[in-house]
């Protein structure tokens, strides 16, 4: 029998992240978010700080050089996107577990007995939450959500044909936001 | 303070009603659907059956006459939509309710306290259910779901201005297919 293996897909500053840690601690496996970037890291040569931003998000404001670019050939996003595909259904094929980001709901479609689950949040909530998190920046907070969304859209549309946070790609899709993070830690569980 | 109200939005064929009377019961709460339909006819004077169809579908395989019909004056769908939100309106005003489609999520957002639930499920599951609820008929299974899935999106998107079947539009999302109708209406009992 396969791996069960929940994958979390979620806006930026809904809480995906803390939610997928509660949810693997409780279920007792381990919980990839930041590991992955090390894990990453360690097999392509990339920074952890390329890693980070361009396995989850389109280059750049504008969307468009970045994906002509290719007519010369893989980017550098490309090659990641390739190993970070591999760590992942390496991951999946090892033990159940919790994946935070990164396409994996798209990548184990057939690889894996998955819980796809995508957590998003209204802007207020989040405002709120990415300011606690990782403090105040020039930008408004509004404005960093907005940004991170559509780069985060872009890059799932780009590289997995599929429309982000649309119902129909998961399992189970919650508002953190008003569910509240134990609600929806629990309800992940009890489903899993 | 307002009532809760659970709404439940759902592609044809996923279980949306069934769930939807199941977590009413155990909530000891009413649930309405058909019930809808009939109020409606009363208070209307359009028939049940007109009230079934054109309260949640485009009103053709061909969307745009429907809709251009309008340059003389409201159509008897327009007429219907504005009896529809002025009952479901009144019954989450009267007291705590189940209310199945027919918009009610869009209609109540400003009006009371909703836990606002999308069930979809996976084409498979669907064609099965449909077959066993209403039968075999000239057209598949999947050109029926198909048809009906494309007409309630014009719907909804014509009369809300919201993307049907976006996540961000509800709190809670669930594919009854693979999470099965009994865990569905367990997990909305106990969010709310």
């Amino acid at each position: 029998m396969k791996n069960r293996i929940v994958t979390i897909s979620r806006e930026f500053g809904s809480g995906g992240h803390i939610i997928g840690k509660k949810v693997a601690e409780n279920l007792e496996i381990p919980c990839y978010d930041s590991e992955l970037i090390e894990k990453i890291a360690q097999e392509s040569g990339f920074a952890p700080s390329f890693i980070q931003e361009a396995g989850e998000y389109a280059s750049d404001e504008s969307m468009i050089p970045a994906f002509s670019a290719r007519a010369l050939g893989p980017t550098a996003q490309d090659l990641l996107w390739r190993v970070q595909q591999k760590i992942i259904i390496g991951l999946a094929e090892k033990h159940p577990c919790v994946i935070v980001g990164r396409c994996a709901d798209y990548i184990l479609r057939e690889k894996a007995e998955c819980l796809r689950v995508f957590i998003h949040a209204n802007m207020e909530y989040r405002a709120k939450r990415i300011v606690e998190t990782y403090g105040e920046q020039p930008e408004t907070p509004e404005q960093r959500i907005r940004d991170k969304d559509k780069r985060r859209a872009a890059y799932y549309c780009f590289y997995t044909e599929m429309k982000w946070g649309y119902a129909q790609n998961y399992h189970i899709c919650l508002e953190s936001g008003v569910i509240g993070i134990d609600a929806c830690v629990n309800v992940i569980q009890r489903l899993y």
